[in-house]
Order: structure tokens, then sequence, then C-alpha cells
């Protein structure tokens, strides 16, 4: 069975054609430019290639409620030209097969827990840490929708006592993504995350605000892997940093052998690397078919 | 159909017999003594009432795994005797019918979306503000359990500015619970919270402190309506103050009609009043019922 999978990011977007074993047989990925411009590349390349389903894992706010009008849209991105952009019906236009339609993050928990860090697990949070801080979550099975879906990037946090920074969220100045996303470092040290050395206090400050989010998801969620992926947890150092300032701020009331004594394999990198966006595409577009087969019986 | 529900709390316990419409038919109530004694009153209840299930909403931490040689205890509470009580397992020597199990939140919640005020919705978090802070969560349709189950209660949260208060948790001071719980209240004012005059600025610190929890729920789970519940919650003027703050939190980066222009109907408190806890035993059992069915077809 031949799957095609579209991770739509605000930068760049990935195309890929994989099996039903999370396996990517074929990809592209080009820049994000302007909507039609950009969906026209990917109907360019799903063309001919036969696959059965389309998953798409994409960038937001989005419209997910399957019984609106405006479902499969992009809602209300300040990125140029693609607030309130049909992005699923465009798609549909060209291809008459199921598809699949989540947030991008929701679909990294969503490869995660089919082929990847969580496999077999019924939860596990996926947090990326970037440009911009996001996360998706597999609970009980289900990924997370409700009124819209989660935006955990925006979580308030208490300060780092000897930060002085005011943040840079342009709603929120000093929440999680303003006071710890890529653009966040920059602009605090003066230096590109990159630059920075292993053991400049950046990094204390960095980990104590990632463990923050994920000691509030652990008292919300209780999820039985998490996640972090994105730009910034490719300095994996920050893990064990992160891990001890987790079990720090818990202080063993979460009673769990997972955080106490298991913690180095809970909260992880992702096991199928770069890959967890464009393969939780993949398991989209599996669902979807699954799904289309339940509602058609 | 007649249901059994057991509200267990860590002061008294609540016993009901209700039916499929969540119609309460007779209830009484105890305190909460030794775990045998205390059981033993249930038993007495519920004997010859002919219930067809027993759903149990409980304090915990609790086990909910239902491969482990555990699920149905109590797990690690401080409270005397009920460390590692095996709640479930008392219920099931007497009783041989489907029983339900889960934390005294998550009943509730499951409550207020069978026949409260989240009626007919996918998703909804309850949180109880009282003796101590507690958050259940339907999500999906489903009550949230992963690694243990939701202890938002202990989450995070950022001092306001003119509170030099230091909160009472015995894991971490400064937690909701250590600052917003009815005890905390008692211990910064050297007042009970009933004698605290709607004009006092304890009910600022209150509100603001409890929308931080909520605006956290909000952007974490993304629920279609939140409850507020338990006895500090009974001093109502609280719901427009902690509505207010949470759309100033969020500044409008929610874009959802519900919070923006709906927020009165968003926030509320429970629509099963004080019986939402034993209501929500009661759809435990019910479900209890369906779940043995299905397993037994």
């Amino acid at each position: 069975m031949l799957i095609g999978g579209i991770e739509a990011g605000g930068t760049k977007f990935i195309c890929g054609i994989g099996n039903e074993k999370g396996e990517i047989l074929e990809s592209i990925s080009f820049p994000t430019e302007a909507p039609d411009l950009t969906l026209e590349k990917c109907i360019a390349f799903f063309k001919d290639k036969a696959v059965e389903a389309i998953g798409v894992g994409t960038f937001g706010p989005i419209n997910l409620e399957r019984d609106s009008s405006h479902y499969g849209f992009i809602t209300t991105t300040p990125k140029e030209g693609w607030a309130n952009f049909d992005f699923l019906g465009t798609l549909k236009k060209e291809f008459q097969i199921p598809m699949g339609w989540d947030t991008d993050v929701n679909a990294a928990a969503l490869g995660e827990s089919r082929w990847g860090a969580a496999k077999g697990l019924s939860s596990c949070i996926y947090f990326t840490i970037g440009t911009g801080i996001g996360m998706g979550a597999l609970i009980e099975g289900n990924l997370i929708h409700g009124l819209v879906h989660p935006e955990a990037g925006h979580l308030s946090v208490r300060s780092h006592e000897k930060d002085d920074f005011r943040g840079i969220c342009p709603f929120h100045g000093d929440c999680l993504e303003g006071m710890a996303s890529g653009p966040a470092i920059e602009k605090r040290w003066n230096l590109k995350g990159y630059d920075i050395p292993k053991n400049h206090p950046a990094w204390d400050l960095e980990a104590y605000y990632i463990s923050r989010a994920v000691t509030g998801a652990i008292l919300m969620l209780s999820p039985k892997k998490i996640i972090l992926g994105g730009g910034v947890m490719n300095q994996h150092h920050l893990f064990p940093m992160i891990r001890k300032q987790v079990q720090q701020e818990l202080n063993q009331y979460i009673n769990a052998e997972d955080i106490i004594f298991g913690i180095d394999d809970y909260i992880v990198p992702p096991g199928l690397g770069s890959r967890a966006g464009l393969c939780g595409a993949l398991a989209l577009g599996m669902d979807a078919i699954k799904n289309h087969m339940t509602f058609t019986e």
C-alpha cells in the first residue's frame, strides 16, 4: 500500500510517499510560499503516484471540526495569504481519496506512537522546540482536539530567578515560546543557538523553561512518554539537564517508576528523528483509510 | 435499571443509588474512617439493593492500569491506613457485578458530560477547588489516564506580583494547591474563606491563581467546557473575576468564539451542583456494564 504524507511547516513543506511500515520511499522538500503555489507543488508531486490516501500534518491554527464548513482550513495564522485557506479542499479537488488532517505536532505524536519512541503506548506527548514551540498529544489512543487543539507553546511559565529577559511573544511576552524558542534564545544572548557553547548559562535557562512545560504536561495529561524534538533539541546535552530539573520540580509527588527511576527512557528524543512529522502524516493517511471504511461499511 | 455509586472523599463518603437518567433515588453519607470500617458501611448500604453495577469515584492517587495486579488500589496517599488498600477488590468480594473505577474528579467530569454542564460534549475539564485542588478531564470522549492520572492541583503557577505568601504544599510549597486551596487562603489571611468579604483582596489573588490553572488547561487540552466546583467555588463572585482574567491572559491568542464572546457559558459551575461526583460514579457504573458486555460478547 502506498500512502502520501505532507508535513506542512511555516518555512518549508515536505511531501513524501511511504508504506504501512512507516518507511519513506520518496520525498521532496520546498520552501513555503503563497498557498496556491505551494499546494500546486504538492499536487504535482502526488500526481500519478497512485497513493491510496494522503495525510496532512500542518502548522496552524487549523479547523478540525468535522462538521464545520471550514473543516480542513488554516484559520487565523499571521502568515501572509494562508489565513482562512482551504488546504484540504484544494487537495480534494485533485484527489478523490481518503485524507487525514491534523496539526504538525499531533501528527508527530501519532507517528512516534506508531513507529517511534512511543511505539505501542496508548499515550505520548510530542513537543517541538524550534522557531516556535508546539505540543501534540495522543491520549487514550486518540489525538487531542476540542475547542481547537493544544497550543502549549503559549503556556505561562514562571521566570527563572536569574533571568530578567522579558520575552518576545507578541501576544504574551514571556510565555514559554516567548522565553524558550530559538528566536528567544538568540534575542536574549545575541547569539545563534548553535554558536553557544555547552557550558554557557543559556542552556541552564533553556532546560529550566522546557522542564516547566514538561512538568505541566505530566501534571495535566499524565502521558506514558514525553518526546522532545525540534531544532533546539538538537542540543542533546539539554536532555539530562531537563530530566534532572523535572525530577526536582515534581519532588517525587508523582510516584511513578518511569519518572523516579526510569526518566532516561521517559523524556526522550524522537525515535523517528527528523522524520517524525512526515511519518506522522503517513499515519494520518492510514487512519483516514480506516475511518473511511468504517463510515462506508 | 438501578446503579450504585460511591463518591469516596478523604473526609467523607457518599453512597447512592440511581438510574440511567442520572437521578439519585437514595443516598447516605458518613465520615471517612479506616478503610475496612468505611467499606463495611458501603457494603451494608448496597446489600439487598439489587444494583446492576457500582461505580467508584475516589480520592487518590489510585491505580488505573487494567492489567496491573494492583488495579483498583489506592496507592500512595498519606491518609492513614489507606495507602496500598485494595478498594475495588474489597467490593468485588461482596458483589459479583460490573464495577467502574476512577478518580473523584474524573468521575465528576464524566457526570457533567453525561447529565450536567457539558452534556453532549466530547470534552470537558472539571476542577475541584476546596481542601485540595484536583482536575478531571474528558477528552475525545474518554477520561484521561496514562502514566497515572492528571494531578493538576500541583501545577507550578507564577506568583502574583503583590503576593509574598510562600504556599503550604509539603511537596512544592507554592504550587496551585499550595497557593489557592481553601487551607492556603486560610493560612495566608488567617481567616476562613466564608468569613472573607467579597471585596477583600483575597479574592483577587484567588481568581488570579485559578485563572492560571484554567488558562494552562485551555492551552494543554483545549476542552469544550471548563467546570469549576468544590467548596471555594461556592464563592460565586469568583466566576466573573476568573473569566475576565482568563481572557486577559490568553489575549485573544486562542481565536475561539467560546472564549472571546461566550466565556460566561464556557467557564461555569457544575450543572449537577454538589451531585457531580455521585452522578459521575453512577456514570462509571453504567459504563462498566457497557464495557462488560463488550468484553463478554
